[in-house]
């Protein structure tokens, strides 16, 4: 036939935004390459300069980005490397976002919000992404907001394994920070091998409108290791209310885990102050210095980042990292 | 200016598929106007055809269906009245969709799966629907699946204004039928005034996978008159073995009540059946004498439709039908 | 360069639907392999599940669904699974409908009416559908409905090979059972090397509005063989109609050919009593036993579908299958 | 509420290419405004220059162009115009196409074809428009082509009403030139009150492939006023050689009435020398005084243009003026 | 007809963000209305939360953003308001970005840049916006980045007018700061009357590759008074220099003048120890008082920002306020 | 795993219009191919067909088309091309147009013009083209029209060098025809080492609008050899005019140099009777023999555009061939 044809390879690039640059080369060394050269600064005003030193034609380019704040600068960015990738003749973008940003404005709770989380989708679809990973999602709905794939990735079964090691199962209960958050709470019960729940539970005295007056366990936690889960700890106001009240409901000691460590101002202080054992989080998001304290676990997120971005690569099966389980 | 001028006024029109005829005369009457006729049946082959037998050009044209079974077909049916309508000139096209079909699957829960309520978001918006208007959501999330407005309506102060005529607040109790339903019960425990939670915990054994192997329920119902609450029910296997687990952990009686009355078999002899003192659901769906029994009362969702339909097509508000919640 | 590389294999991957398993295991076997294992029922609501038991990552998926009554159903199954593959990573997407859904309503007859036809293409292409593979569509010109390339594979040549064996060519007339489908007769007349053509006009007397008054034949069929063609026979009446009209005009006998056998009921009675000496379709859709009767013969249509896909895979010509024509 | 208010009039505006600029003086006529003044002029290099010389902001514009040769340079100065009433915040754009171009080529005849209508459709959405209007299109199915309304206008009524006072009904017969119009000279022959049918049939020769051998009549035409009908006449080869045919077959006289008078060269001389009684054709395109013959009736399009764009601005029914009929 | 009717009319609505509350009030002051009541706050990891006090249900929301450090918030602030009037059923949505972010990534400078500025004007679209309105584009080719109207506003004119009454014209010449901006002198020079101009030229020594070695002034400003124009000013390192060399060459005094004062720092200190007699710039963007200096003009931009709202709601013409020109 | 897998491997296809067949050969000839064969031609109404006589499926095609005059014919026949391409399976297709039709028309000068490049980026976008190849964009901004990649090919070098070896560096001086094109000037001032500028300063006098009054050259121009740069050349007016001018200020000689040769009439008489040196173009666009003259070169851009399509397919680097310039 007319024309030339040749063996048609692929190759995988890795490129990093500058929000969190030892993930990124953490990734990159579980992969066994190098990340691929990026020049990317602010100019004076704050707008975003990006340019790739190396071709990326052709390429499976992923993209990695820690959303820590300032949040809308980071996301901007890799909007911009997106763009970028696209201009270049990319031969598929992956947008990698361990924390998903805007991850808990999923849904309008009052008329006349936005949805941000799914204005996020589109934004990344619109600069040019194929493809989204993303690490433990606030609502696994959030999915749907992407029109096309998602590699939903679980920081969980790292987190459960670890925690397993630190407690006795046969007198553990899992607490729910508040209602919205059982789910996951029954998914560590589950894969702790059957522990109990419990919840705390806000009562909002109605004639006293948006005051949370009354917290209360409901559930048993009396004489057990309560391990209080969440997917994401921000200022942990919540979370160290709930390390408080499950204490004075008689539990022995208390372990929180959570995949994303946010830890705005003043969640570490009120983390150190709380009275829990311990705290385990990962590193989807930067922990500075700053931030530790010696009850602080930080476990890696990189070995299940580079095994997904392996995986989708190789046309392997993502799902099969989590037996199944999505 | 060359060109010619003239007044620009609106219409309002109601257009209903053939699933539940009964709910769309409602809805006209509480509008005080005719529906517009449609000509729909099926060919022998079973595809739909349709077509308005009045001109809908330029017109605020609102589809009504409701998404009962055979509900393939009644989605079909809406989606080639919104091609009709937007081929015929309509000026905006709203979905009015009660019961949001394929609502539960709106996540992904293990890889390879599809998630049907994003694609039937974007099939009505392939069709030429501007914007959809639906009822207790399953997922309040599913909103962001449609790119555009999405009027999300409320049968739950409905349902709590009832179900509070009929119990004693001061010694009840909101019970989840399982841990994802626990922010449902939420709200209706802070509607009612501060009632306290329960919810039913369906612990796994990890040794027998995929097995719910004892429901026991957290939180504390003894003596009192439990109000089980969801946002459907369809089989009705979870609520009837709530109804059951509650009875036995010593509360004085149950009411159950949900917006959706799905009803498949055999919710209607399950639920007579299960010892419930009253179940309360809405009209969103047909609910065929078939599938009535003495200790049910179905409430009628037409005023709710109406009154949203109306502030849309005036640009009121219908956040404030619902006191600014959402 | 940064990043690695690897040679870029591509899999080709079958999956099917519900409605015709038997045809998708005809496809699958001319083409050597298995199906893609798939899990898919219905919900007691009647709303479907579809999963794939194995990854699709990178694959060239064919999804095959027979467009059966119900159709609507089937033709949600089959969306669901685009979706399903989408999400999964599928590198590319095929909707094999060998009977194109809709396809009579390829045009308004009346204002106010739908393009269902093109509304599918639509459905199609939002589920993530990349090409589409149909077998003699109603109208060509619905090829322009979906935006991508639709492979528009012929039965006709098998079906003329098999006729031409049942008939004696030289004292044979081709007949359009109504003015619409004369092009299909002629290319019938062509491929049998210069048989004469004749239809049945139906003449409308216009003081009886929406009434045919009368049939005739156009074209000398008397002491022919009669080759009565169409595209699909649904209940069968124009074609019985037709069958009677042109004995009555003198035929020696009546062969009927069609490609697609909708046969909705009481097409079989009509055909059995209807005096043809032989109906011959293709098994695009199912045609159960209580459908069949002596005088028909079913085609198999497996292995057009199946050197069209394996063209497709490897990139070869589908055009070359008929040569050139289409 | 916030904000100012004012009452929302609405704007009708009509610009012209410069195809054919007396038809859009005549629709502007019918209407009773003026034409939107407008600056074009073609570029030393044959880029065209449009410009609208007053504002269109809001207003309801229709765009109207005859797609005459040479057609691509007025496809594209329509699409230009378009583009610039879309950028000059027009409110709706209406691109009026009273013939379509490329309306041929609405399928592939052969592998490896555009299908250049559907094209067509695209580049008119992608400008800008958001509406069609068209006359007599060579295939209803091309009204699928677009994503939105398709006002699809009949000129027929208008031939059939004139046709019908220059004929005997009760000695005529309706004759397609072959064999893919019959559908069109059915409806002349309903709604001239039952007149019976012809075509002409070309068989091929199989032994001397892509050669028509020899046409015939198939239907009875001796001593019958003969009306040939077709959507368009091009270089009236086929036309021409139908007039033959028919007149040998015995015909009294032959009519032929088409709605788009396209007469490339040698249509004029053709039919002139063709032994045709009388030619009827509209004025959807230019006929110049050189294309014209004593023989040669035309009648004016403008009123059902002006007609349409009426009722299209007014939110009235445009199927009405078809009497339901589409 | 079916169904109800009732007047139409219109509703402008202004939201703003909080970039530059000053300038929002000034417009809304200027059109004679108040600002719709936003509630807009930063979570604690920086996320943005923005609610619509009021309804805006059918009204034409212009979105005022001041694109100031830190521009990203302040982009991504306007794009949430975006997402939130769109699923608010705003009936269309303008976004009012007197400095477009990312003006001067409008083109790749080298390979595998990002085009920033066509990006945003994408995300702006999936956001929701169906128009833009800004101030002295970098590049009026960005106009075609927006696939919709977009209003171009002029400051020139208002600058001009200003500086005409500083000058004496018959002595003054019109200079750029470099080669890429001399058309905007060129229209300055015009719009004065015939001005000369010269512009500074960088004179790159290719031996010292991406460095600056030499700038001239081509042209003649010897006893001049040299009007240095630019549409932005950021660092004014560009702007500083010329304003030195047109001083050596023998200028009598210099005045600067530009649209948008960015103003990043060092930008203030350098423009006060210039040599400049005047530096005007208008208030597109806030300049807080440590910005300021007594050689400082600000001149208000709401004036033209009101005067275009107001023209745009009302369908008069943005053009017409400048003259015709654009 | 299910299905079946076998090698990928690539081809390349290069399809040409009919504007400029020389060119089209020249390039596949540099990459050592056969162009596919394709039929095209025009129907009688100047309708244009177009057919690939080769398959095309899952190749990376290159449509070449050369925008000369009648260009919105070549236009056009290159969106069919594409069409057909895209239907035909292509994998992916790239449209090369060397000199970009409508490229001047960037950006709207008045109110109420279009954006005629940015409406042939969709055009093409819609058609089906992934991405664009063009040549010396006459705005860089041009590329960011386009939603995908374009490859910004750069004959400047070549014309760079040709012009090095016809001038003495050393007392030459790069001359803009007008204010608008110093941006190129001065690349070309940079590539020779340095080379000083000038350009022609259209100075309009406001008392007699819409007239260019008088031309002066800013810069030093005397005794030096000029070398005027443009993008393009159209009918030379302005070209013609700098000549006289430079001359006049006392330039020893003048080389002009473009891009493409559009030379519309009488461009190649004014150039000749110019008084110029030489005037080098490349053959972006066919040119004839009858505007050519002796003092003309025509330099081929066949390698330029061959070495780019063979990086294009090869995931080479588009940007090394300019080093890293672009």
């Amino acid at each position: 036939m007319t024309g030339m044809r040749m063996a048609n390879d692929k190759r995988l690039v890795l490129v990093s935004g500058r929000a969190h640059p030892a993930l990124a080369r953490e990734v990159a060394d579980e992969l066994g390459i190098d990340l691929l050269p990026v020049t990317a600064y602010d100019f004076a005003n704050s707008e975003i300069y990006v340019r790739f030193e190396e071709s990326v034609r052709g390429a499976d380019v992923f993209t990695l980005q820690s959303h820590a704040d300032p949040i809308n600068t980071w996301l901007m960015e890799q909007l911009i490397m997106v763009d970028a990738a696209k201009r270049a003749s990319a031969k598929r973008i992956t947008a990698v976002a361990p924390y998903y940003p805007y991850a808990r404005q999923d849904k309008k709770h009052k008329g006349r919000e936005p949805i941000s989380a799914r204005l996020v989708a589109d934004l990344f679809r619109t600069a040019g992404a194929d493809r989204i990973m993303s690490v433990d999602l606030h609502a696994a709905q959030s999915q749907g907001f992407f029109d096309g794939p998602v590699d939903h990735l679980w920081a969980m079964p790292t987190l459960v394994e670890y925690v397993r090691g630190r407690i006795d199962v046969g007198s553990a209960v899992v607490v729910s920070p508040d209602a919205g958050r059982i789910k996951v709470a029954e998914q560590w019960g589950n894969r702790l091998g059957g522990v109990p729940l419990a919840f705390v539970h806000k009562t909002r005295d109605l004639t006293r409108p948006n005051q949370a007056t009354a917290n209360r366990v409901v559930g048993d936690v009396s004489g057990r290791t309560a391990v209080i889960v969440d997917d994401l700890i921000d200022t942990a106001g919540t979370i160290c209310g709930a390390v408080r009240i499950v204490l004075e409901a008689g539990a022995k000691d208390v372990i929180v885990a959570a995949t994303h460590g946010v830890l705005s101002d003043p969640a570490t202080q009120r983390l150190r102050e709380s009275g829990l054992r311990e705290l385990v989080v990962t590193d989807t998001l930067p922990i500075g210095p700053e931030k530790r304290f010696p009850a602080m676990t930080v476990l890696p997120i990189a070995p299940v980042l580079a095994r997904a971005i392996d995986e989708v690569f190789e046309d392997g099966s993502v799902t099969s990292l989590f037996d199944g389980a999505y």
